[in-house]
C-alpha cells in the first residue's frame, strides 16, 4: 500500500530528482508546499517553469541571461579589457561574491575531457575567439577549475590565445587562505610552492 | 548588480522558502532545474500544482487524501477496531514504515497548546468522537509526539474517550533501540524506568 495519495507522492518522486534531495528531504518538501498558500505553491510551479522559458545564453559571453546580452556584457561600467573564462555560469556568482573583479566574463560550459568525449569543438571557444578578433580585450583570466580538465583546458586556451597577441593568464593556485598547511594535500601543496612570491 | 538573471533569481528565492534549503542549496536546485529538459521543469510545477489542487482531507480520519476517504480507510484489509491517532499526517509514514501497524489512523492536525492558543476545538477530535460513536472501535492509540503539548493532548483524549467504554493506551517511551543509555536524557530515562516490563 502507498504512504501517500498520488499527488504527494509524485511530487515527492519530483523533489527527489533534485540533487542532494533523498527521501526524507523530499517529504519534508511536499508538506511543505502541501501545507503552503495555494498562491505561494503557484509561485513556485510559475518560477520553474520561467528559468526554462524566459532564460537564454548571453550572445557575447555564455552566461545565462534573460536578453541577448547579460547582466555583465550590458553593464556599461565593466571593464571590457580585461576576460575572466569560467567553466559554468555558476562559476560566476563565486568570483562576483569577492566584489574585486571588475572585467567581463566567457563561459565555457564545461572542460576539456578527451575520456568523456568533450573536444575544443564542445565547448563554447568560438565566440570568444570572435570577441577578441573584434578588438579591445587586453587579458584573458582562465578561471577554470584546478582539476585535469581545467588544467588541460587552461593549457590549450594558453596555446590557441596567446598568438593573438593578448595576455594570458591562469588563477593562482595554493593552500586555502585560512586553511592549515598541514591538511592541504601534496599537489597543492607544491602549487603553492611553485606559485610563491617575494615580499 | 544581481548575480543572477531575474527568473533564476526569482526561482533561487522561492527554492530559499523551503524549509532546510539556505542560499547555496537554492542555486544548486535551480541550476539543476535550467539545465533539465523543458519536460522534466514541468513535471515538477505540475506536480507542485497538483498538490495544491487535488488533495483534500480524507472524511474518516483527516489523512491527505486524493478522494473521499483516504487509502487507509478505504483499504478492507486494515482492521477496523484499532484507530492510532496522531498529531500530523506524515506521522502515520513514520509509523507505517515499522509494517507492524494494520489498523487505522486518525490525525489531529496538531497537539494541544494553551500558550499558542491551540485548544480542543482547533483540533480535529470531533470527527473522533463522531467514529467512535459509530461503533466498531475497540482500542485507541494514541501516538502523540513525547512532547509536554502531545503528552497534554494524550492526557486530554484519555479523559475525553475512556468514559465512551473503550481502551485508550499510549506508545511506549524509553531509550531509543540501539541507542546507548549514557546518551539518554534524565526524563527518557525517567520514563524508561516507568515503563519496564518483566521478562
Amino acid at each position: 500500500m502507498p504512504d501517500f495519495a498520488e499527488p504527494l507522492a509524485r511530487l515527492i518522486a519530483e523533489f527527489k530528482h533534485l540533487p542532494g534531495i533523498g527521501q526524507k528531504s523530499a517529504q519534508r518538501l511536499a508538506f511543505h508546499v502541501l501545507r503552503a498558500s495555494r498562491e505561494s505553491a503557484q509561485l513556485l510551479a510559475q518560477a520553474v517553469l520561467d528559468v526554462k522559458d524566459k532564460l537564454t545564453l548571453c550572445e557575447a559571453c555564455n552566461n545565462i541571461s534573460d536578453a541577448e546580452l547579460c547582466q555583465f556584457c550590458r553593464d556599461p561600467n565593466r571593464d571590457r579589457k580585461v576576460v575572466c573564462v569560467v567553466e559554468e555560469p555558476h562559476n560566476i556568482v563565486a568570483i562576483e561574491t569577492t566584489r574585486q573583479f571588475q572585467g567581463l566574463y566567457h563561459v565555457l560550459h564545461g572542460a576539456l575531457s578527451p575520456l568523456r568525449g568533450i573536444g575544443p569543438e564542445q565547448l563554447r571557444i568560438r565566440n570568444l575567439v570572435d570577441r577578441i578578433g573584434a578588438g579591445g580585450v587586453e587579458e584573458i583570466i582562465v578561471a577554470t577549475n584546478p582539476t585535469a580538465e581545467g588544467e588541460a583546458t587552461a593549457v590549450y586556451l594558453s596555446k590557441l590565445l596567446k598568438p593573438l597577441g593578448l595576455k594570458v593568464t591562469r588563477i593562482g593556485m595554493g593552500v586555502p587562505v585560512g586553511s592549515d598547511i598541514e591538511f592541504a594535500d601534496e599537489v597543492t601543496i607544491w602549487k603553492a610552492m611553485e606559485g610563491r612570491r617575494e615580499r
